[in-house]
């Protein structure tokens, strides 16, 4: 059997990332009878200017029909004024993938801990599991007037039960506690959202299950992150903490995530842009994408072991300072791409 | 004229700070020419306790007569079963004064940076202009389901248009630059935002006006924080935005806010909650009563003097370490508020 991984290159430094995880890729399977056939095809701003559109159908024909979705940064200035913009075609993957669960880590490791922007000396990791295809991102009406606008924050027990579920089976494999962030002292869906958490809580007798208020939670990630092990929270509350959860980490060029449903190919993508500024350099942070190829091999090809290889090889660089600039270092992308690779081929 | 002032006492260590800020506004306006009447009245788990609601009719009418409220910390576990619970008033006592503006100083001050708990070290000090009483607060429908539940974020052009004018006249106070905080490339009502206050901006040609997503704007927060100036934003992304910003200062005891309408009593209140764990033995923080107190003078009674005594004062307490135990300090409730006194009558 072989893998077949749909590579949407993303825009600006995305195919310069993307390439290096490729690299990656190519070395950590190398005799380790993992065969993969990769099928690139146009996303973002890259579908706006190849085929007018930035998720075009036969880009998500191949998504469907792919194992898994490799994901680069996409957007960026030059669509700006588009019709339909790249981030669009986020939104609209995610919908037409089912791809209800999305899945960040957040790792402070002691070779990491400098770079943060916060004092906190205690070990961090955590995992947020946001909900990523409803709620006010989805729901209707949404309406624009000549005099009021209006957003509908929805959600269906069915939407929340399934999230709920990712939620706790991964607190199972972790530290086995789970916070849910809501504002239930406010929202209805909030409520709803805390009867459901409850009852599917019964269910995990061996996880520890908390609720905590969205802007308590904010300043929880600030000041004693490593309280958290599963926040589990809906789409736009995740959206807010999750971005807020990266930074503390002061790496966002290191920050992996995926994104999956019940069944159909999952998608993995670096957490943050496609960082116009730097475009073309050769200096944009590949460890994202790395580290998104990492999270593949492990979910969605069960290759934990080859994913381990990864993210011990990561490590390694940066235990040795070979870090691009946003880290402080002075290494290329394909400087520390080659240092992992070579770390990968002795290690393999 | 003598001003008329609610004091809405609050629960658990509400009391404690309220007698605190009380005896300041004593001292600070003795020979002064500032005579004032005190109206107690009971507010929130108080409320519930001596009227069965949270917020009583009299209480409101109170308020209503009143030229300026203060407000101390409510809620607590004493009434977490209550029906309508102390938190029921909070929103209650907004709408019913129109106070559509919540505006949150956050100040990381040379004498406080050792509170933060992010490494920045350039200088913040910004203001958080938040609308308060419409949005997904109070928007309708708000439905809870056998299967599904809703609510609504809505906002009507006149909603915005004052909260707006809000943000801009205080930039123009300060160091005349906006940022508006919304959800543009996913929300309607944010667009409708982005539509009115570039209109308003206009007529403002001396501020610089940008935007930001909500999401990276709990980035910059950490980062960046001395970037910031005037934060206007809608009611739920300012109730995350201005909890995370007030955590960055690590001095949530010391931080008071104003809500105000266009006429009417505006109302005074420190950010943080009723702290049950250290009530009643004399240990909480009085400052951020003693600064609402301030925010009060300057800003319903246009006694901009009288309030700087008592920041003055407050700084000095700081810098000579007599802080209570948040701080990392040894001083009680009332060491705190006397040293502050004995300063503002050398002042005086
Ligand atoms: C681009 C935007 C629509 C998107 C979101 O809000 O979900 C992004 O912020 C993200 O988190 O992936
Ligand atoms: C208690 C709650 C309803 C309130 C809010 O969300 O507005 C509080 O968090 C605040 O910010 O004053």
């Amino acid at each position: 059997m072989t893998a077949q991984i749909a590579v949407l290159n993303g825009d600006y430094i995305g195919p310069e990332i993307m390439a290096a995880g490729l690299k990656v890729l190519a070395a950590v399977t190398e005799n380790e009878n993992f065969d993969y056939d990769l099928h690139p095809v146009p996303f973002g701003g890259e579908g706006i200017d190849k085929l007018g559109d930035p998720l075009p159908a036969s880009t998500l024909a191949t998504c469907k029909q792919a194992d898994a979705v490799l994901l680069s940064a996409i957007g960026g200035p030059k669509w700006d004024k588009a019709e339909r913009r790249p981030e669009t075609g986020l939104l609209e993957i995610r919908k037409a993938l089912n791809l209800f669960a999305n899945i960040r880590p957040t790792v402070i490791s002691p070779a990491m801990r400098q770079y943060s922007p916060i004092r906190n000396e205690s070990p961090v990791d955590f995992v947020i599991v946001r909900e990523l295809t409803s709620g006010i991102y989805f729901g209707t009406p949404r309406e624009t007037h000549e005099t009021y606008a209006l957003d509908t924050m929805r959600y269906t027990e069915n939407e929340i039960e399934r999230i709920v579920k990712v939620g706790f089976e991964m607190a199972m494999k972790r530290r086995k506690h789970v916070t849910l962030v809501d504002k239930a002292n406010v929202l209805d869906t909030s409520k709803f959202w805390r009867k459901i958490t409850a009852r599917i809580a019964a269910d995990y007798p061996e996880v520890t299950y908390d609720t905590s208020y969205v802007d308590a939670a904010s300043m929880k990630i600030i000041a004693n992150p490593g309280q958290f092990d599963v926040i589990l929270t809906e789409n736009l509350f995740g959206d807010i903490l999750s971005d807020e959860a990266a930074q503390i980490t002061g790496s966002l060029g290191t920050i992996p995530s995926m994104s999956k449903g019940t069944d159909g190919p999952a998608l993995y993508e670096p957490i943050h842009g496609s960082a116009p500024d730097i475009a073309g350099q050769g200096i944009a942070d590949p460890l994202s994408m790395i580290k998104s190829v990492a999270m593949m091999l492990a979910n969605s090809f069960d290759r934990q072991d080859l994913s381990d290889t990864i993210m011990t090889a990561v490590d390694q660089a940066i235990d040795d300072q070979i870090v691009t600039p946003d880290l402080g270092g002075t290494a290329t992308t394909d400087e520390v791409t080659d240092t992992i690779i070579k770390t990968i081929k002795k290690v393999g």
